[in-house]
C-alpha cells in the first residue's frame, strides 16, 4: 500500500475498483502503515471483509539502495510482502514501490525457477488493431547468451497464452534483417535455437519497423535493446502529447496505464508497478495477479523448464 | 544516374535543382546509360557545361549480390563511379543504387582510413526545435568493441562540426541508464574511454527517451541498437501517416527526405542514398558531397586518426 507516488490513496482506489467489478474477488492482504491506509480505506468505504490489513512500520523510499534497504528495513511493506509470499501466506505480491527492491526481493527471496537461467521483465507493445505485443527483456538482462533469449521466448509465450488467452502465440526474434543469418553474433546464434525449440511457435525475425505491427505476440531481445525500444516508444507518447495529437491510440504508448508487469521466471507471481500508478493501474495489477494464480501459470512455467533444461 | 527507383529522371531533376541554386556549382560527372540519361538531361534543359556524361553499359540491380555484381559488372555505373573516385578523377561519389554494392565499393575500393578500425554509417534524428542529431552506427557494424564506439564518436563529431557547422558537438553514449557504470558490458567499457577522449565533447549517456530531444548532437551505439532505433523511428512516421496526424514535424521521421548519408571512416567522400530518393534527396546529396570536399573533411578525419590511433 505504500508503493508509488500517490500511496496509499491510489492503491486503495484500485482495490475499491477491483472489488466492485468482481463477483468473486480474491481476498486481498494489504501491507502498509495501518493508520494511513485505514484513513483511505474508510474514506472509500471499502468492505472490510474483502481484505486483511497488515501493519508495516517502515517504508523503502524510491531512491534507497535496494539490497541495503531490503536487508535493513525488515518491517517495510516490501520486505513483509516478500516474506508473506515466500512463506506461502499469500499467493502473489504486487507493489509500485522501489523497483530495485522489488527485483532484489524477486530474485533472492522468491528465487528463479529451477532451470531458468535469467528471470526477465517485459513490456506491452501496442498495436493499432487493439492487440498488444509482449517485448522481453526490457532491461533486467543487459547482456544475454543465446539460451537466455530462448528462455525469454518460452516464458513470454506461456504468459501471453495463459494470461492474455492467445492460442499458440507467435514468437519472433528482434533483429536487423528479415532472413535467418542476419544480425549480430547473439541473434545469429539464437535464431537456430529458437527455430528448433518445440515449446514455442517461432515465426522468425522482426525488425524495428515491425514492433508496433501485429506480426508477433512475443518479441525477444536482450535487455539493452529492449530497454532502448521501451524508452523510445515512451518518448513518442510525450512527443504526440507535446504536439497536441488527439488520437487515443497514441495514449497506448503511455506505459503507465498498463499497471505493471510480472517478473517472469521466478517461483511465485510478483508484479512490479510504475511509480506513478493510479487507480486503473492498481486494479489491472490485481487482476493480472489473479489471472496468474487462477491459470496456474507458475506451475505451467515450472513444468516447461524442469523437464527439459 | 542509374541508382534509385526513379532513375535517371529524379537524379536529373536533383542536378537541375542543385545547378540552379548554386552560384558556383561543382562540376558534375554523371555516370549512366548515355541514351537514357541524355533524354532526361535534355528534357530538363540542364546546361551541358555543368556536367560531363560518362557512359555505363551496365546497371547493378537492387537485388543483386553486392560483391559478385561489383566484380562482374565492371561497366556498371557503380563500378565506374568507384573507379573514377579511387583514381582521383572525381572528388566524391554519390549513388542511390544497390546499398550493398555501395558499401562493398566503399570498403574495398576506397578503403578505410589508416587507424579507423570500422567505417560506419549514421542517421539523422530529428528534434522539435529544427535541429538534428546524428546517430551512429545504424547497421553496418552489428557487433562492436568499446574502441569502435570511440571512433564513431570522433567520426560523427567531425562530420557534424564541419558539415553541419556545429561548434564542439555534444557527444553521448546511447545507454540504458543515466549514470556512469550503467549499461551492458560494451557501454560500461566504452564510457570511460569516451570520457577520456580529448577529441570529443563527451556529455555522458543518453537513453531511448532522449534520442529525439536536443540533448546530444552525436549519439553513438553499436549498429544493432542503432538499426533498431532507426527502423522504429521510421515506423512512427508510418504510424502518424496512417493515423492522419497533420504535423510537418512527424514528416521528419521520413528518412527518405534527408537524401543520403556518408560512409564515414573511408578515404574519400561516398554518399549512399535511399532507393526511393527524389529530386530533393539528390540535390541534398550533391550539396553534402560538396560540403565534405570544400571543408576538407576527409583530411581533418585523417589527421585525427593518423596521429593518435
Amino acid at each position: 500500500m505504500m508503493g508509488g507516488d500517490f500511496a496509499p490513496l491510489e492503491a486503495a482506489k484500485g482495490i475499491k475498483k477491483y472489488v466492485k467489478h468482481n463477483a468473486n474477488p480474491a481476498h486481498l492482504v494489504l501491507i502498509g502503515n495501518e493508520e494511513q491506509v485505514n484513513i483511505c480505506l474508510n474514506e472509500l468505504q471499502i468492505d472490510p471483509s474483502s481484505y486483511t490489513l497488515i501493519h508495516a512500520s517502515q517504508v523503502i523510499d524510491m531512491h534507497e539502495h535496494p539490497t541495503k534497504a531490503l536487508k535493513e528495513k525488515t518491517d517495510s511493506s516490501i520486505a513483509i510482502g516478500f516474506h508473506l509470499l515466500a512463506s506461502g501466506k499469500t499467493d502473489a505480491f504486487i507493489s509500485a514501490g522501489n523497483t530495485g527492491a522489488m527485483m532484489v526481493g524477486s530474485l533472492f527471496s522468491i528465487k528463479p525457477i529451477e532451470g531458468v537461467l535469467r528471470p526477465s521483465i517485459g513490456a506491452y507493445m501496442p498495436r493499432e488493431n487493439g492487440h498488444n505485443g509482449w517485448l522481453m527483456d526490457v532491461g533486467l538482462n543487459a547482456d544475454c547468451k543465446p539460451e537466455n533469449l530462448v528462455q525469454f521466448a518460452i516464458l513470454g509465450s506461456l504468459f501471453v497464452q495463459h494470461v492474455w488467452n492467445v492460442d499458440s502465440p507467435k514468437v519472433a526474434l528482434v533483429n536487423i534483417g528479415e532472413e535467418e543469418g542476419k544480425g549480430n553474433l547473439l541473434t545469429q546464434a539464437a535464431y537456430p535455437l529458437l527455430k528448433d525449440c518445440d515449446k514455442i511457435n517461432f515465426i522468425g525475425n522482426v525488425e524495428g519497423r515491425d514492433i508496433f505491427l501485429d506480426k508477433a505476440d512475443v518479441m525477444v531481445c536482450e535487455g539493452f535493446t529492449g530497454n532502448v525500444i521501451l524508452k523510445l516508444a515512451e518518448s513518442f507518447y510525450d512527443l504526440t502529447k507535446r504536439r497536441n495529437v488527439e488520437d487515443p491510440f497514441f495514449d497506448k504508448f503511455n506505459f503507465e496505464q498498463y499497471g505493471g508487469v510480472p517478473v517472469l521466471g521466478i517461483n511465485k507471481p510478483v508484479i512490479i508497478g510504475h511509480g506513478i500508478s493510479g487507480e486503473e493501474a492498481f486494479c489491472n495489477m490485481i487482476q493480472m495477479a489473479e489471472k496468474m494464480i487462477r491459470t496456474d501459470l507458475l506451475e505451467k512455467i515450472k513444468s516447461n523448464f524442469v523437464t527439459s533444461m
